[in-house]
């Protein structure tokens, strides 16, 4: 049955029940962009919050070719091995502008995506980044109340995704290859301080020797920068997936991680902010697309600025205008 | 005359002869809260635009006890004696929570202030971040109108000022002491990528040999990360003002810096890029402080807030809320 001729009850207990049809089901029905649907979305989401919140959460972004993919499914096939059930979601604010979403290319995590205990989500693809972040914030909620202990969020595209995942996130990752010096001149800025780990990925074959050297160069690097989580030192270690060798001690390292930040208490000072700053962010959102809403205030602006940017106008001027 | 009972041509006159006297009525006719005042400042500042843009626009910020003062100082009054005039602006958010303003401090660059080449003008101490941002901003400009060519904006108190300062700067001067390891261990987070140079500061006596070895691990460290400037690599240098040795040598790389930037396009695509940003973050201010203005929607978006926090209300329930 379509899930707008389920109520709300029984959409609920499906998801409650573990069933990922149902959770679907739920997720399409917060995606949707038709008020009622919306509205019910929200009501089913606020009788499940009691049920949220039980899960690590953990983003994961990588340098270009760094193999984010075939670790996430690696990471993931033995977290369902342990008995974990593990939630893939991708956030990716570049679809919205090219409406693509890379995560729904059905040829990766082709594995994972057939493992029962195991859930992929592809990244939303329409509406403004902050709307990609509230669908991705709802969805991981709804992953919890279903049971799934282990959140992977992947960064996916370019730009601001990075920072947004931090801002949902209890630990983050950063995969990167071998070679940390060459590798780091085209690394964003400032991505090395969001990271609580750093996983040298491929570290098989001939790379393992240097992938060695790399982790200890990262240690040496890491030494000049402000840890990501209050309390915890980043920490980088070697990971091949073709070979499965240091998989095993990135979850060690999570968890760790997890008993670390807990007893400290920031980890629930971190997850009270994280939802403080996203409803903050929304009413920013909000008031500005109402403001913008109004395509004669736009060319407005438009005109503002160019007269700002060509001096002919003060940028208090033109607020004034803006908002007589 | 009081500002107030001049009119604008005589100010604007005032200031473009250079005179301190009419500089500093100009900046109180923007600063006040009169709105009157703010008026007639702003058509004062548009008369003023076009003969804006002429300087060099400096960032200042240290480690604490990096000797920035007695830097700034020792550089103004080197610069001064070159025949260059320079302005020393002051932002310190923090203040608009104190009341207090650290640049006020008479004691401070007391030398500097008695020369007749030189304006200091201490951070303005009330208002919101982005009043305290605009307030800055204006008077950098009026600055530049009264001939002012090297203009040095110094970070003052804590947490935003060093991205505010960068986003309003041609070029950022970070000051540091010897020991690069330990220090930056302190030094808060993505403050090394906003700069684009690094002043190894108190460079003398016994330091002189350490401030090398310091100068040789930034550089080592530097390469790890991606430059602030395009096309610009961002350079550690040793400098004492004390023996006053080294000074000249951080002149000539910010001239070396003007001319690369220049040649490249960026100096002029960084300026009117701040300028939109100015522009577009005013605009969230303006649109912040007008829905925050009512003290019932401030009480219910602190209690939807507590009610988000909770887990009894979804983030998008609270906003329709708020919105409804």
């Amino acid at each position: 049955p379509e899930a707008e001729t389920l109520d709300i009850e029984t959409i609920a207990e499906g998801v409650r029940s573990g069933s990922r049809l149902y959770l679907g089901k739920a997720i399409t029905l917060l995606e949707s962009s038709n008020p009622g649907h919306k509205q019910n979305g929200q009501q089913l989401l606020n009788q499940l919050l009691p049920f949220t919140g039980n899960s690590i959460r953990i983003g994961i972004t990588g340098v270009p070719g760094a193999g984010k993919s075939t670790f996430i499914e690696t990471f993931g096939e033995m977290l369902t091995g342990l008995g974990h059930r593990v939630a893939v979601l991708a956030i990716d604010p570049s679809s919205s502008l090219t409406g693509g979403s890379i995560l729904g290319d059905k040829t990766r995590m082709e594995q994972l995506a057939r493992n029962p205990r195991a859930f992929i989500r592809p990244s939303p693809t329409a509406g403004t980044l902050g709307g990609v972040h509230k669908k991705t914030r709802e969805t991981m909620l709804l992953c919890e109340a279903a049971g799934y202990d282990v959140i992977l969020v992947e960064t996916v595209g370019v730009g601001q995704s990075e920072t947004l995942v931090r801002g949902m996130v209890d630990m983050f990752l950063l995969l990167v290859l071998t070679g940390a010096g060459d590798e780091l001149q085209g690394m964003k800025k400032g991505i090395l301080e969001l990271a609580d780990a750093i996983v040298v990925h491929k570290a098989d074959g001939d790379n393992a020797r240097l992938a060695k050297k790399t982790v200890a160069e990262y240690k040496q690097m890491l030494h000049f920068l402000q840890p990501a989580s209050e309390g915890w030192t980043t920490r980088p270690l070697a990971a091949s997936s073709l070979e499965n060798s240091g998989i095993p001690d990135v979850w060690e390292m999570v968890q760790e991680f997890e008993t670390t930040v807990k007893s400290s208490g920031y980890w629930k000072k971190r997850r009270q902010k994280q939802t403080q700053d996203w409803f903050r962010s929304m009413i920013t959102d909000e008031l500005h697309s109402r403001f913008f809403d109004d395509p004669e205030r736009r060319q407005l602006v438009k005109s503002l600025e160019k007269q700002v940017l060509d001096d002919r106008l003060t940028v208090a001027q033109a607020i004034a205008r803006l908002f007589e």
